[in-house]
């Protein structure tokens, strides 16, 4: 990683984490992919999302216990619509039950992060709270700006040739 | 679909039509799902993606000639973030080659709508012109707010408890 500037690429996937919402893909039963999209939040050192299980893809992340996400920026926020900013990650899914003592604290981050739905959906039991591990990734910063990432804390390891 | 605004809902779903950019996944060789994201051009009824196949989910999207597709609002847009106005679907992929007598009008359309950096890419031997046929999916437009969506012209045909 010679000649990168690694505090500017680390400010840039951390913005990433900072979105508020996650693209997820798992492969259901069928060995199709299915996609989705669901808020986000950062706990403790960890990622977590809530998301139904009346999904799909839901219930093809509980089933596989591992699926491919991916952070992007906003169009609108976009330097180059050819090169949106974004970050893919291969993770494994680790399903918090709701006797866990961290549920009841992650619900109040998503209530503080996400705004008042959360209390809406808190009961629901079609919802699982879901810790993601990541695995390994690619962090895109620009048109032919590629870079490998790795282990839970996606750590920038190599400049890619391709994303 | 009694009971429902037809006209409003294909307003919605034309409105992620004109996403300038569309997210998708396809298998790889190892049945992985992998995902990215590329500019998108409505044209002459169809829709058209130019992406390099320097990419994994590239290499899939044409070694499958299948993919699900993924057009989304951006999170400032949103009204509710656990509700991202989304639609997905399945499609068919052609390969548009170089010689075809739509690739040059389709290369202008790309430049008009998305920027120079077509310009730039349009002689690279590693993009392809991909003609997308969407066969079915789900428009969301808000919490519990999911529709079937068929065929090539994504016709809105049912409405669905769970997206």
């Amino acid at each position: 990683m010679d000649g990168h500037d690694i505090a500017a690429l680390n400010d840039q996937r951390d913005r990433l984490l900072a979105q508020r919402t996650i693209i997820m893909t798992a492969l259901t039963d069928e060995d199709a992919p299915e996609m989705g999209v669901t808020p986000l939040i950062s706990y403790d050192g960890g990622l977590f999302i809530y998301p139904s299980r009346l999904s799909s893809h839901v219930r093809a992340l509980l089933t596989r216990r591992h699926g491919q996400f991916l952070l992007l920026e906003d169009e609108a926020a976009a330097q180059n619509i050819w090169a949106r900013k974004r970050m893919k990650f291969n993770a494994s899914i680790e399903d918090i039950s709701r006797d866990d003592p961290l549920f009841g604290p992650l619900c109040e981050e998503f209530a503080k992060r996400h705004g008042p739905t959360m209390n809406l959906i808190r009961d629901f039991s079609d919802f699982h709270m879901l810790k993601l591990t990541p695995l390994s990734g690619v962090l895109v910063t620009g048109f032919a700006n590629a870079y490998a990432v790795s282990g839970a804390d996606l750590v920038i390891t190599e400049h890619l040739k391709a994303g």
